[in-house]
């Protein structure tokens, strides 16, 4: 179930038209003054692992490359970022080797925000480039159960933004040792427009940049004072129902073009 | 108005710090057995036009570059496409030279579907560059107006995809010599998954690569046959309502970071 | 006869083989303080539709993506520059989408002196990747119809420069709106030395920067005085029956390479 | 001490000039029949973490991007390849960011032979990058503690190199689950010349390009039924000893470039 | 005189305004079944040394890179070509480094055809790049001195090509042990239309490609026959006489821009 | 011999299977006060020749193409660096052109230290690139005679760096002209960790930027005041042997990859 503990006979005996392969992305920044740098891959690489345990043997979770895109969280301590050009790069030779071994089915799963329009354009670019022969999606996982996430939240608009009640309460699940509650700062900021939103469950049709040192001081936006564990434990649950319902589907999905030309 | 109609005493006339520059972004590609190829720009620079001829000298418009990253499009006769480097590229050198000029607001104004998630990558990728000399936004005018597209649509879902309902109309009021109504065909597509939908107003979650040969044997993804002139001026003041709207609130948003450190 | 308003249908119905597809290169770049930014690609489309309506559907004009490389214009207000790699990789991308296509003659007309050792590296480089299948061509029209423009040019060496007696006159023929004759000012500028020249139809051995803020405070570089439309037609259909007697030339020209090894 | 669990308060309180930051380097590329795809980083990360422990808060280890350049690997299944270009450009973002934050001490360890070039040019071009404000090291593992390995060792030249002797009794020792010790094959590879080598302690001034299929049929170069696991307690503890011993001379080295000019 | 021979104390002592820097470019490729590969780049390096020593210590000249573009020479034994990009980065990357050094005057004096449209590319963005503080021109030398060979050739047009009377020429004056006259062919070729030209004299407006093969099943166009190492000792010395004319003139051109904003 | 003196006949006439092409690669950079900058590619030039000349038309050397990676030279007037880019690029266009013409073995010569880790990736990334039809080597001659050279050295460690003992010694054999014995400056630099030398025989474990001016205020690293002209004939006989010697066991090694899958 984790690629890199596969021998190379363990993958050669993976059905390579069935199994999903899955990259999970993430990052590695500031989550405010109580939350680890790595919580984005954190979450997002516990997530893969906790859906793919629920498919048996149909996913394969691949280690998580952990650097993501994170321009606009430069200027706090510890953020680091990969240019948008080297993000993609990496998962576009990722998928040329899996491609190489005939797999096709591969898909990503996002746990950071800043890299939702790259995760746009590889699946374009990469669905075009191997097409015919691999199906590639993309998604962001808070995008994908954001339905189910709302039913759980108890924050308002704005109370799940980053190193938040959504975010801290998952790590509060999986890794308590890595939250510093009494450290956590509520922020419910103001991004300047009716036109913008910093809720995580809130997408907008209008693309900007937003500097995290602008909108909040520390760098937590919402209310990780709402997190608890047991909050984490139902968001997550939450999310692993809704992966694992989407790569059964996408489990499915033709591979071949029939009608290509 | 129209940025190349200006010399470079009235450039300088402008207001550096309120005036909105408009980059149309669009695509030169297949639009069915009835539409033309240049749909997209033609419709997204018309809409642009429009729409800063209602804001009385606050909005100027750059020529449109035309071609946009179309791979989807490409076993269809007639379509062109740029590789997602080469628009960013372009985008990125022209905002380069506003931004050396002095200009404080760019506007990217897309009507391509398939130019949407590197529109979402220069937003952010600009924004960074020229932070607190620039402020950067990137818009999909269909996105932006899909409350008031929606109600005013015909078509179920689905019959809003390419070359349909909305776009068949909106040509048909701007260029009706260019719209062959009696070659137009009607398709609802099975993209193959609940997770995914071809209809412009429907956004998903899952991001992927549809070729469109595969959707559609002749490129159309919708019902043109519900398409007017009518129709057509009805969606286009909505639309140009929405971006005048979004323009005249973008024209506000604060261009200098005061707390940065 | 415009690309951009066919339909594939009628693309699909072209001769693949005779047709000759026109990319109209230009600028958007200062030209003095009494013409427009775009000048550049006005007149070279203008002048590449003008002759493709006397060529019974022979040539088809693609729509011109606008911008150049106009790094000497910089310090201009309004100037607007794509570096040289960018420029390059646009044209390459439009023109691999063309030969995707099975088309075999593709043109590049330029209306752009600092586009003038771009053309000439994609003409190399694009006929090298595309040959056998593809022949490729690149002029700048004002090279192309030198002599014809010598003929009725009324200035003196210097004089026929940028924004300047030929290019005014052709403005004031096809657009007099955009041109604000009473700002015309005269200049006969002096690159500083005898291997250099400003003039338009004046060619050099020797390559150089030449800085054009260095070689006129306003920009012009010639006697736009001298201009008027009456003369601009003369410029305009000179230079039209040059473009039409090339390309019925090229038409001819052969596209496989019999002894190819 | 892992930089991913770190908040940014604790980063921002880590001494910028002493604090070492170490990034781990490794491959996810076939290892024999008998071990897992992600030995190389496994051991990497391990050593790294181990050798930060016993030097009390001067080192910091950051998360491992797990891939390397395999493409001498790529003939076997699941082996995964990043381009030289793409692991250079993954290196270079991480440096850069960590160097925006001040930090003056970076260190590359290497657990992936075919990486090595490539450490070699990043500590060369981020060297000159940074210089007068961090120092920037590379080193592979294998070869700093090359004599302390080879005291312990007990197959001759030759059984040492690729999941071989070493690697697997060192994964022997840490993750005895993912070693199918049955499934190990021997193999002393002839490499053709006697300029070449593939003992992982031999180094050669002759470089050249070895496939891996041609060396071996099942990707095991040396003999891994030598291995145990408390043979792989040893080697780890040794190369512990000289990462350790490394680290603390490095953690000396002057940063600021005194005679700068 | 030759910038490879002088230590660090020579150059350091060398006017850096003054002196004129040398760059020589030509090519390694076919010249016919009579010349040798490495004809371009011969004779351009050994005329720049030629004009150099006429000029008293003001011209270093810099060991020619030896490969140029050569494309269109790919189909022969023995041609090299570098990319257009290698090419001009490996220029860009030496005028870099000259410009550290604080030099102001840099000269690319081209010997192959081929490398025209760089060279072009090259003065212009590298002028741009270095505005202020360098001047660079460019040039390819037999358009230079084209009047000037002119007056001396026999052939008629299409006589001085490629590996024709006029390199042949030089090559006998320079270095006789390398011509193999008996295996001299004469080819008069036929580009096709009366807008090309192959006359190394003759500039055309028109840009395409040329494949040499087409030309010219044995490489040669024009007439080797009429070569002989008088004709060679002549023509080299023109060409230098146009040289020396030119840098003296080049020696005089400001560097600092008095005027820029 | 070379390849740059043959006509096409010639190298058309070249078993392609055995002949070996050198490229010698070296740099120009300061080589200390007494020193040309052109040290590092004169001598890989020079041996080259030499060797090939004892190899009876096995060998053919092509022209240097001079330039190195020298970024650690560059605070010293005179010195030209590439980018690792460029030098790779330069390479790698160079050895396509090879393959192209079906030549079989490549030889990358190198005397230059900062080229080392190039060399290394460049010998990885072209061996795989043209598996099965050609063998790549890269070696840099003095760590291939490393045992040699120290056998005939007569300076302790740091002795023989950088414009030294062993390099003047051999500018002296080839060039005296060149050498200003009595600017010669002695230097035993202090690199600052016991991990690391400036002996150019003694690898490390450990790769870091040196930067050349923190080493030594005039270039020097080592003693040259033991260089004679006798000792480098010497160290160049022996060189030379080393590399005759590499070079029959290189002409040996199979191109053809029988088990290629």
């Amino acid at each position: 179930m984790r690629y890199e503990e596969l021998s190379q006979l363990q993958v050669d005996a993976l059905d390579r038209e069935k199994t999903v392969l899955v990259i999970p992305l993430g990052s590695v920044e500031q989550h405010g003054h109580h939350m680890p740098l790595g919580t984005d891959t954190m979450l997002a690489y516990a997530l893969c692992l906790a859906a793919a345990a629920q498919m048996e043997g149909q996913v394969v979770v691949l280690p998580p490359p952990w650097y993501g895109f994170s321009a606009h969280h430069m200027r706090f301590p510890g953020s680091i970022t990969l240019s948008h050009t080297t993000l993609m790069a990496m998962v576009e030779d990722i998928v040329a080797s899996l491609a190489q071994h005939g797999f096709g089915r591969v898909l990503l799963i996002n746990g950071h925000g800043g890299n939702g329009g790259v995760v746009d354009v590889l699946a374009a670019v990469l669905g075009k480039r191997h097409y015919g022969r691999m199906r590639i999606a993309g998604l962001t996982y808070f995008a994908l159960a954001a339905p189910a996430i709302a039913r759980l939240r108890r924050s308002r608009e704005g109370g799940m933004g980053h190193a938040c009640e959504f975010e801290t309460s998952m790590i509060m699940h999986l890794r308590p040792d890595l939250v510093a509650a009494d450290r956590a700062q509520i922020t419910y900021p103001d991004p300047g427009s009716a036109y913008l939103s910093t809720d995580l469950l809130k997408g907008s049709a209008v693309k900007t940049y937003l500097d995290f040192k602008d909108l909040s001081p520390h760098g937590t936006l919402g209310d990780p004072s709402l997190a608890n564990p047991e909050m984490g434990a139902e968001f997550f649950a939450a999310v692993v129902a809704e992966l694992v319902r989407f790569m059964e589907d996408f489990a499915r999905w033709p591979i071949t073009a029939e009608n290509r030309t």
